[in-house]
């Protein structure tokens, strides 16, 4: 792998700058702009983990790999599998006999997301494609027997969404990584000999225009080779002009160096960050990989994330919500429900979602809560609640002779009166159409 | 047990009125009240064919049973599961173990039905007890190893909701059946080895107060000894006070004899019936049991379960819904919804449903679709679609100057105006609260 | 069933002399001559129970039945499957894949064996056959989903033997016998409708020629009406001339009532019976059904079997020997080469054995060990060990000038002086060919 | 792997004569000496292919390897297996409950054998024990969760016996392997990352006396770097005085370089091969790995093993008999038979075979087949069938007045007379104790 590679670097002629593996230099790198336009992404965790569909996509650590380990889970192999039942055995039921991506990719496409991420391997170092540096432990050798990330980004990518791909850098129970761990992280086997060319071939093969990397966090960056990995990435490989990747290169790269910054898992910050950014979450506020024993009352309903991305996009992140099929390789109707949902709301107001800046503020709370963001010349005002009465006040925008309110989805211009001068306007509401996502968007023109 | 029941019966002191076991009299048994006020119930269709979860309930029918069979049964079955693979052995794959009845008990009781009906036994012949005519095919001797009828209509009852079973009749495979079957039905060796005294049984041990009987059709309630078998259930049972049963007792007896009729599947009536009626139908429209593999578009939403609803008590009939819970006990998040959904709209509009009667007239078609219904003095019309303006018309209520609206869910009167001389209102409405079910209820006292 | 037995018994003409449903009448019925003939049958144990081929084919009740549970299952059961886990759980896994009856009737054959008895029902009621009676557990519904009984028994015919069918009255837990025997044996729920239709279907369908009758310690032969079905199976069934039982028909018959006497398994009298008898016993001597984990010190060696051949022979018995075939359809290795030996020791001493009678002694020990058999005016003195030395004597037989000795399987008569006038006799032996089985026969004739 | 070795290395102190890296130095290594002297070993094959138990251990091959696969094992999974189950998810049933490798090192001791050669590795790559290097695709990880490695060799040499481990060089599937042969060889990611880490590994952790290396065969010894890995094995391992190995290094080895010679299996020479050799063989003669379906026809007898043991040893040659554990963990009886047969004929006749050396003759057809062999001064006859008469000739032995004829197991010296001066002699026999084994060995003193 190593070696054709570095021929590839070796003949192709470089006219275009050049990133060092360095992070001054990579950091310095533009983020190809799709992906502050799209806003709006999908995450898909499926894997092994699917089968129990227990806990959550840690199943196994929670079972066998942290001191001690958590009682939940032993209890569960214990009730119900064989004394010395091993985590690898559960990979012969990932079925996935169900599994039609143009069916996920029409549910993706219909969520109005402009990207979706999969997991093409999680901690537990099971490749969702037919990786050579991953023999028997891939969803080719076993179980679904398919290419899962190969369908799926062919699917994703004939409905003009962008194709990106979770990547964990450590496998917990890895020997290798194991090895490299007890010497402190001194030698780089697992790197060497596992991770990277197999990060190498998935890039070459899948072309993602994004990837999310994941799975840093005991290590420092110089183990995991990141910088001079993402030097290829950005100079030599087959996706050098728009590739995107997140922050998670190492320990203490998050929120510091990458790509876009993820910072933790759900990350909700309190003022617009100065470096682009994205939030992930889940519907099942439990998990991101799948649950047999999910129950309502655990998952995001669709206002709660109709809110989440209004928030999330007044400062300025990009929203990247998650699903967890099924073994069998559904979506949960429940999940398709959200998604759907969505969708149908971002049919209406996406105007104020895609490619929007954040405004000069982010939010006020009136009668209800607004959250502001902006495009062009225009400020839009998502009330992500009902207002109670037929007009709603906006103390913030500062208002002008020129200035016009409408309601996304209304054809006509809304009355409006100045609160007072210059500040501030009271907008006369006509009845709001149903929402399920329970949030509408106001458009003002010529305020500043 | 032919001779335990017939000794109790012998020795049971009578003064009440005896039912003799032939229809003039089993017809003229007065249906116990609970039944018609109760009028929403769920029913649960769980057993053997919620493991394969393909196609519907009817699996090993399509697959082995018809001829031809169903290629699509046929290919599923090839494409994952090794030649010669049979019916039975899913059985014990169905593991249950997430059952918690007093979780399922709490969903059916927040969807405000009033009365829970299992599939004790559907046509495979499976029990979900540990029913002693049926070794190794019930779910105490294989897969759950739970009584599940048992765990069920505890919970259920201790929730104060009535607790019904379904019982098939007939038995696809069953080699007394078909044996019976292949002699013209002139024998009885399943019905009396089998089939009856499992029912006596059952109904001793689980005291149902609702009997839903099906698979009737293929032979004559003299077959089946059905009128003997009410006779006694309406005598001496445990449950002779106040159990309900339907009208699927044999070939013909549909519609015309037992207890409330069903009719067929999904009966829907275009006027009143003479006789109390319900309507049973599923959130998934293809299956009773539950699919793997069902997408979103191919259930009810929460509206059209309303609707359904609302025609169905206007015209006198209980609307039994049906959810199919997965192998594993779980009831889908999405079956979960709906039904919470439903009872959030009952919680506010249920006035117009429980223990109403139907009106002279059952619906209009104005602005909107109204269904009516009626208790004691009171007229409900049901709006099954949100009015495009701030007021409705209804044309045939008759008005009278004390005549008086209100909107369920509002404590004020509602002004109105008649149409012309007591015939018809106009109602101002006042702005409608966000309802997912999209139907609001309007209380009219006072009219004819 | 029982209906159309009758009218079958009915409209028969009756010439023969026919028995009435008494032991007295019964009992004096003659044995068909071809058993006593016949001497040496060949035993298999088969059923669900080697599955988990652990202990032996009463795995299920030393796990589950009898008070306490043998810990020894119990461990193997938590050790090896899910908790929950229950015996009927294993019958998918009986395959049957390799089940060759040709194959089996080959080995049945060349071990020299007259007569072959397929366990067509165990204590664990599983039917190798298709029982209508016994609905999805038997040999056809589930498992090796193949008509065992069927196949084997056309497979032995068409090598000219004898088949029998052994079958269990009692079944450790089906419902209805767990009821009679809670019922003190008062009621016949199980006989009438499980075990009796069952066993006439089976005669009828399979016309046995040896019916092998088990689990009857339990309850009277009045329970199991074991006269009443004897007189139809003499009287009536179409093997009623020339089918062979059992003495295993209800408490206190063995030894006493029926056909031939089993007496307890592996029987070995002091004394020849007045009443014909059989030894069962099991080349494995810790079970009759498959063991995975049985090894060479628990089987018996070719010169035990012989032995224990020559000495059931002596005194009058038939000898059955058992093998039991893996779940996967095979006859271990180690058994057919038994089998195979066997037969090899029958070719040349089989004169000794086949239609033989009992001398007027059984035994003697000189220098070896001899068993006696005879047949019409020659006695057969069978020598179970090598004689250290060229010669051998014999003390009993009484000699006189025309006697003649020859060795089985050498042409040539052999040189012999009488021990004392008219007692006994020495023989001069030629070398002995190698017999794995290290048994030799002498022939004797004119001598008494 | 490769840092810590080369360390290990140069730290070491020499004073020892050091082999180098090519043919020359290594072929000139003396053979330990205990490895001629064992003469007889056992071989076992076990693992995932055990599981399917059909064929042979190259089942993979045959199915999915080979072009066009075989259709006997097509047909054996299409008809046992659902589409798409693939080989590694045998792993599982891979179960391994009764093993027990005290009773396994009882019964090789009981054989005869002065070493044991388990598969640590076969073509299919699953190592029996732990490693690090074949992470999901061991026996701890997955199937039997145990280090059989480990466990076996301890059993093994607390019994005194050798211990030594088989390892095959290629694997049929395995990526890495599959990529350098696609490159013609002229790559080695196979070998860096995967073999010779493992290797090592295995040799420091278990210190195995013997490496039985295969599967050298499609690329050159350059290609394994197995110059270097010998001389590492020679000079510096932990077993570097005692350690055995074979001839299967490369392309063009077998027969050639290395230890001992195999050239190909069951190879029977002709002459005595100027080169130590061992001969391996199975009691299986179709498989080396357990069949569900192996019939006795297709086992050796013990004679046969006798004959062979006896030509092998009279050429010089090891003879290294081979038995398939089943998944299970069992040796099969039939197969204990055998092997505690040989014991019994070694122990009365090991003198002839142990530690012997091949005579000037190798043997001789008289009225039977002798094979000879010397050790000191004497020389063994080793009858391999039955002398018909009770007098055997030797033509070939040169006697003189002082020779001496003694029957192995027999006290007492023989009676010989010469054939003609000086040449031959004819033994007059005793009687010969019965020999399973059907061999019995002269022993000559004072003869040339």
């Amino acid at each position: 792998m190593f070696a054709v590679v570095f021929i590839v670097v070796a003949f192709v002629s470089q006219t275009a700058a050049r990133y060092s593996a360095d992070w001054k230099s990579l950091d310095s790198r533009p983020l190809p702009s799709w992906y502050d336009q799209a806003r709006v992404g999908i995450f898909v965790h499926w894997g092994v983990y699917s089968v129990p569909g227990f806990g959550s996509e840690w199943f196994w650590w929670h079972w066998q790999g942290q001191r001690p380990p958590d009682p939940r889970y032993v209890n569960f192999m214990s009730k119900n599998y064989p004394p010395g039942f091993s985590y690898p055995e559960f990979a012969p039921q990932f079925h996935a006999q169900f599994f039609n991506p143009r069916e996920w990719a029409d549910i993706f496409k219909a969520s109005g997301a402009k990207y979706v991420v999969l997991t093409a391997k999680h901690h537990e170092g099971f490749t969702n494609w037919g990786s050579s540096d991953s023999w028997n432990w891939n969803s080719v050798d076993t179980g679904p027997h398919r290419d899962l990330v190969g369908e799926l980004g062919e699917a994703v990518r004939n409905r003009s969404m962008h194709y990106g791909l979770y990547n964990s850098l450590y496998e917990w129970f890895h020997p290798l990584y194991l090895k490299d761990k007890r010497n402190g992280f001194k030698t780089q086997e697992f790197v060497m000999h596992k991770l990277l060319p197999e990060l190498y071939n998935m890039v070459v093969r899948y072309k993602p225009e994004l990837i999310w990397s994941d799975g840093d966090w005991e290590a420092p960056d110089t183990y995991w080779n990141s910088t001079v990995f993402l030097a290829w990435l950005y100079n030599d490989s087959p996706v050098k002009d728009r590739v995107v990747t997140n922050d998670r290169w190492g320990a203490g790269c998050a929120c510091k160096h990458g790509g876009y910054y993820n910072c933790e898992d759900k990350f909700t910050p309190g003022q617009v960050p100065k470096h682009k950014w994205e939030k992930c979450t889940s519907v099942d506020t439990l998990s991101w990989g799948y649950r047999k024993n999910m129950r309502l009352s655990e998952l995001m309903d669709l206002p709660s994330i109709v809110k989440d991305l209004a928030r999330t996009v007044s400062y300025g992140g990009n929203y990247l919500l998650n699903v967890g099929p099924t073994p069998d390789g559904m979506i949960p109707a429940v999940f398709e429900e959200r998604l759907r949902g969505l969708g149908a709301w971002l049919k209406v107001n996406g105007e104020a979602i895609y490619a929007s800046k954040p405004w000069r503020v982010q939010n006020e709370n009136t009668t209800v809560t607004i959250w502001y963001t902006s495009k062009g010349s225009s400020v839009y005002a998502i009330m992500t609640n009902k207002p109670p009465k037929a007009s709603v006040q906006l103390f913030l925008p500062v208002t002008s002779a020129t200035t016009t309110v409408t309601l996304l989805g209304n054809p006509k211009p809304l009355p409006w009166s100045p609160v007072s001068p210059n500040a501030g306007l009271t907008v006369l509401l006509p009845e709001l159409a149903d929402s399920p996502g329970q949030a509408w968007t106001l458009k003002l023109d010529n305020i500043q």
